[in-house]
């Protein structure tokens, strides 16, 4: 047995009641001397917080550069469409809140996966025939972040794994390590529009693999897939009963060339867990309001899955009880013209800097369909001075005071990730930047001095 | 290698894309066959949600027994403030909700810790001299429930041990053992005003012991501790170096005749995470607004432990803004008069409900001291009836319409727990039912004629 640390006397200006005991010569004569425990303090962070992992701030935190100082920053690196104040949420939504405030009913305490009255209205507003809800299928969440936790911790055990997207949201790696989940990361396609790479998907597949994460419409890519690449997904999926968590988060938000199709309408035989939440489409991420609409019409998830998802919302108990009193009137009541507005600035925010990007040499942006993000493909061949997108990011910061996110965030290097929910002028005055930057670091890849003299 | 489970024709109503592919003889044809898996579904729960278990709800639920038609139902059971509407918050809570809806400055993304404004906020109004508070020592949580999540989360590994007040709190248990953390159990004494037995404490202690949860003032009990109670706590903490979690969320809830005293302000070395919010002594639990309070003087938790909470709130990304951007005018602005007002209806329905339960044969309360709750003892040989305190309560409720929680959901059995939240009127037909209820069962044990003849 270990002795009791011994504390020297007189010095101390702790009181005498904190003092620790003293152990001599082995024989203990105080209380509670216990086996095999060392008393000196050692407290160390669990592997689970040490597992948390999120390789966003890992690598923003490390790119220590401060801005041009000429020039004012402007940031197109964080998805939050309300930092620049030109997407305010509907007024309506504001007066829901201001209503279930004043009825005094939204007070108490929630049943952990949402009122009843509140997942009613989330089901009847997302029902339809192909994929029907009612609000036994309903659970709320503190935003979409809880929605994928709760269903990777329902559906994966340590030493599973699931499939990711790469490019691909960050927080699935994050969650899913947390919980001692391997991740495989199947590849999109930018010459398909970010298409799935099917073969490739398929081929990740084991006796280990307990989920596919599909997130569409997608970020960071902004596409939108096709309802026939959706079946071929599907067909995968039912082909090797491997059940889907899609992250449908910026469902709806699709341009007037594209059409969302949740992935569940499509399907009557994969079991599909839908994640979505009031943050992107409503424009309040901080409320933190999420779901998760449980598609099993098989009957594969079963209660079992369904009664783990309760079991598990009871850990923390669900979100903000306004929020969720407001619901129905945010639902019901948010005119058509305010999603049709932030789709239509969007659209616009996108073609506009997809145009202003495709014509820069050495860059090549892909053309979103929805969501609010828009990707470019570094030539890195044209920039040698960089080492990579973190690099040339970095010191588009540096000298222009431009900050995107190096695309090794999402797991896919040589791109950097554009946010266009900003209002247009900075916008536009992002891009002449970029364009400037690239202008002064473009260098001809050799053996294509024909392409320098464009 | 397993065969593909093989699809008869004809009969499916599924679309062709989705069957699933035949293998015949071992040779696989098709993409995709992969490794060891079986294709066929079988999709089930994942350990850590079998082991998600709320004894209130296994005990509850399984108790079905319908109320008494003829009388209409009151109930004791609920730890939450706000279902009788008796106990409103307080108006300027509502307005400071209002204002942060009305600024538009909260509907983004907090960091996932909270607003520095909001933090800020906590920290300048739980700082004292004995126990300094900054904004790096807060970190916001959905809810006192995500409050403890996070500090278990970051404090124990999987087949560590944490220490549990029985009576408790039956989270404690729900969320250390979907973990795989193992709990303890010391014992409060009822004879002793609910103190611990801190011999007994201190003899579960170990070297697997990852910490010791203090619940103060206490849910089930009421109880309050003394300050020389608790500098005995502090001192089995310090001679055993185990950090303390301390669950304060009824912090301040304490009648006149006591004093709350935060754990930390009476110890310098020993590391605390407190555990707070809003739910109780501003009455609004469903807002889900808590917070962890870092009490560290000594540098025992370190910078290590400090990021492992900020690794592990970045899961969930923090409460609901629009609670944190009223936070600053809810502490300011909420009149003395409420949380007085608050309190004196508690105590004066406690001494209430302790004064009428005191004089029934066959129960013995224990006078509570703050909170919002009261235990009560069930002289079970004087009820041969029941088998124990489930069966009390169960009765209770189909012949009275009374429902009160068996104190076996806080590990406590031949106890049942009243809630003292509910109107007067409420408070004083339960207890008189109670005493109708007591009257017709009570039995005298035997060898104890005189004691029945009173």
């Amino acid at each position: 047995m270990d002795p009791y640390v011994i504390r020297m006397n007189g010095k101390s200006t702790l009181p005498s009641v904190l003092d620790v005991p003293v152990n001599i010569g082995g024989r203990s004569s105080m209380p509670g001397k216990v086996k095999g425990r060392k008393a000196r303090w050692s407290v160390k962070p669990s592997e689970m917080s040490n597992n948390t992992f999120n390789p966003i701030r890992a690598i923003v935190d490390s790119m220590k550069v401060k801005p041009n100082p000429d020039k004012t920053m402007i940031s197109l690196s964080i998805g939050d469409p309300t930092v620049f104040g030109n997407l305010p949420t509907d007024p309506e939504v504001i007066q829901a809140m201001k209503d279930a405030l004043d009825s005094g009913k939204y007070n108490g305490y929630a049943p952990s996966i949402g009122y009843l009255s509140s997942r009613e209205e989330i089901a009847s507003y997302y029902h339809c025939p192909e994929a029907p809800l009612e609000a036994k299928d309903v659970i709320l969440t503190s935003g979409c972040s809880q929605a994928i936790e709760l269903c990777l911790a329902v559906l994966a055990n340590p030493g599973q794994n699931i499939l990711v997207p790469r490019p691909g949201f960050s927080l699935y790696r994050t969650l899913a390590e947390s919980m001692g989940i391997e991740i495989k990361l199947y590849n999109l396609l930018p010459e398909k529009s970010w298409e799935i790479d099917l073969k490739q998907l398929e081929s990740l597949i084991d006796e280990k693999t307990a989920c596919l994460i599909v997130n569409n419409p997608s970020n960071p890519c902004g596409s939108v897939f096709s309802r026939s690449h959706l079946q071929k997904i599907l067909a995968v999926a039912a082909r090797q009963c491997v059940p889907i968590l899609a992250d449908e988060i910026y469902g709806d938000m699709v341009f007037s060339d594209s059409k969302f199709e949740p992935l569940a309408t499509l399907s009557s035989n994969v079991p599909i867990l839908s994640c979505g939440g009031l943050a992107k489409r409503w424009l309040v991420p901080g409320w933190r309001l999420g779901w998760i609409l449980i598609h099993d019409r098989r009957d594969i998830f079963g209660n079992e899955i369904r009664d783990g998802l309760v079991k598990l919302s009871q850990r923390i108990l669900g979100p903000c009880t306004i929020v969720q009193g407001a619901l129905k009137s945010i639902l019901r009541r948010t005119p058509q013209e305010f999603y049709h507005n932030t789709l239509s600035f969007l659209k616009s925010n996108a073609d506009l800097c997809y145009g202003a990007l495709a014509a820069i040499p050495g860059l090549r942006p892909v053309r979103p369909s929805g969501a609010m993000y828009l990707m470019v493909e570094i030539e890195m061949e044209h920039f040698p001075e960089f080492e990579n997108d973190v690099e040339f990011t970095e010191r588009l910061v540096a000298e222009q005071s431009v900050h995107c996110l190096p695309a090794t965030c999402f797991e896919y290097p040589n791109f950097f990730r554009v946010v266009i929910t900003v209002p247009e002028v900075m916008m536009l005055e992002a891009c002449s930047r970029i364009q400037e930057f690239c202008e002064q670091h473009y260098h001809c890849a050799e053996g294509s001095q024909e392409e320098c003299d464009k």
